[in-house]
């Protein structure tokens, strides 16, 4: 008889996620009850913010509970169906957590959203998704990129920098990406056709900046915070954006480290410097995905993923996102897409 | 016979501003080539930007060179006129920088501003000069403060925070202002009708804070930077706006210490930091200049200043800047009123 393998929060980590701070648990495929479906999980999305979900302190959604099934967003096909919404077979997204099985009544934090039969889950996972959302509408609506600007991107080869870093180029920017091996860099420029790319662990960011920067920098697309925020900083030009996406240089950290040094730099060059949070702008998703969607097929915006497989690896997929060991979108595949 | 005395810059500042980087020299009074105007200066404005000017790096201005009189705003009275544009009497505002009889052809830095016969000299320094229009419109075009909203200013018993303080509650916010002294403090409450104040020598500013701003805190509008700026980004509001006019704290370290470790709540915030620089602002002086005229002819805005008497007192006026000695604007006595 089939069951339901989850991973449960075991208690709140302490510096670095570690496996032992979940725990797999096996029991039996949950029955939906009146206005319920019953969803078999195909993909789970790795995302930064996950570390900031398991951590106790008051943030834009409440925080997992200790025995509480490890949140994630992901993908899955409906198998069974007490809701009117819904019919078996359908391709759904929504928080599916860690685990095999999950039952949603398509309200709250557990709606699940349909997608279109045919959907390419991994694109709805990565570019369609929070992280391509996040590079959409931070980089053109807070970063404001104009035509023969400087862009530059940290976290370039990750899901939403490698999606920022394009929409850059498309419109019509200088655009730089940082990232963390040289393979990365080279897929950058090669294939994603940023104009260069910094390799943050064996170059010297600041001068390879100003190398690849002579005019300065207009926009900055930061997913990491930290000393890259702060060798930015004093590289802005006049009027500079600073798109506060995230930090995750620091997620792992207990207390936060000291902020950039140079932050008085705003002042002199008049700069902004703003942070957002994709989920307010769930309403203007679709918009987003049709040019996206766009771009895509006239082959303007490429996608790649790193596929971890066996829903017993998340923790460890969980660890490999904030070790930088993927290139574009991570995701965990935990259960066999639907055959045709 | 007259002589005209001038402190030049003799060397670069190490750490804090010492008299001994400036030099009193005594020369004659200079005659007005064609063009020219020989102005008689009254008062000179002390600001923390000039430490600044001082430094020999990039910025907005070029740096005060070794042996060049030293730069400062003030305000004189014409004495000798070789330009159509004015005429002996005239009472002039500009850059007449840190000696008794200063030149100038009008043009680029050196311009002069004529005043209207019977202006209030020691206003023009404080309400309508850079300090003024700084909190004008800082507070008002970046801090953008909506009725019921809570507004912390720092650096609140100063020129530019004084006023800033005044015009929040002029726009019906909540206004808590962060100053060093207890008299400072009972000024902002009892005369300027803050909401309430804080004296970062002797109280846990954070604490008072959470005291002072229980729904927490919509607009920051900041002059010293430092640990009261990583304080207050903890207790940030949904949208908040913080507005970076300057970082006093830091101004005469020689290396910048760290930035806010607590910068990353821009992002669950979605808050925004901005930076500016008054001179971009100067088309507008006319129109913040009529609305705070009229603000204190109501008695809604009041200004206070601090007076030091002696154009050999300038290098010492800087260091009371720095070290907080004034209450409202800090002005240096160079010269007499016109009498009348």
């Amino acid at each position: 008889m089939p069951t339901n393998r989850s991973w449960v929060l075991a208690h709140r980590p302490n510096g670095m996620v570690q496996e032992t701070d979940f725990e797999l648990r096996e029991s039996a495929i949950p029955k939906p009850e009146a206005g319920e479906i019953l969803v078999r999980t195909i993909y789970c999305s790795l995302d930064p913010a996950m570390r900031g979900w398991i951590v106790d302190r008051p943030s834009y959604v409440p925080p997992v509970r200790i025995g509480e099934v490890m949140r994630a967003g992901g993908c899955g096909e409906v198998v069974k169906s007490n809701n009117p919404g819904f019919v078996p077979g359908d391709l759904v997204t929504g928080m599916t957590g860690w685990q095999e099985y999950c039952l949603s009544d398509g309200s709250g934090l557990m709606a699940m959203r349909r997608l279109a039969p045919g959907t390419d889950l991994r694109a709805s996972m990565g570019v369609f998704s929070g992280a391509g959302m996040s590079a959409y509408f931070g980089l053109l609506d807070l970063g404001q990129p104009k035509a023969g600007e400087t862009v530059v991107v940290s976290g370039a080869a990750g899901a939403v920098g490698s999606v920022a870093g394009q929409i850059a180029k498309i419109k019509g920017c200088r655009t730089v990406g940082i990232a963390g091996s040289d393979e990365k860099c080279a897929w950058l420029v090669d294939e994603l056709g940023f104009d260069a790319a910094i390799n943050y662990k064996t170059e010297n960011v600041a001068v390879r900046l100003h190398e690849t920067c002579p005019d300065g920098i207009d926009v900055y697309f930061d997913n990491v915070g930290g000393p890259i925020l702060d060798m930015v900083l004093a590289q802005i030009r006049m009027k500079a954006r600073i798109v506060l996406c995230g930090g995750i240089s620091a997620y792992n950290a207990e207390v936060p480290p000291p902020g950039p040094a140079n932050l008085m730099m705003l002042v002199g060059m008049r700069a902004r410097m703003e942070g957002f949070i994709i989920i307010d702008y769930i309403p203007r998703f679709p918009e987003a995905g049709e040019e996206m969607g766009r771009w895509m097929a006239e082959g303007r915006l490429k996608a790649r993923d790193t596929i971890v497989e066996g829903i017993e690896k998340a923790p460890r997929a969980l660890q490999m996102l904030f070790e930088g060991a993927n290139t574009g979108k991570l995701l965990l595949q935990v259960g066999a897409e639907p055959a045709g």
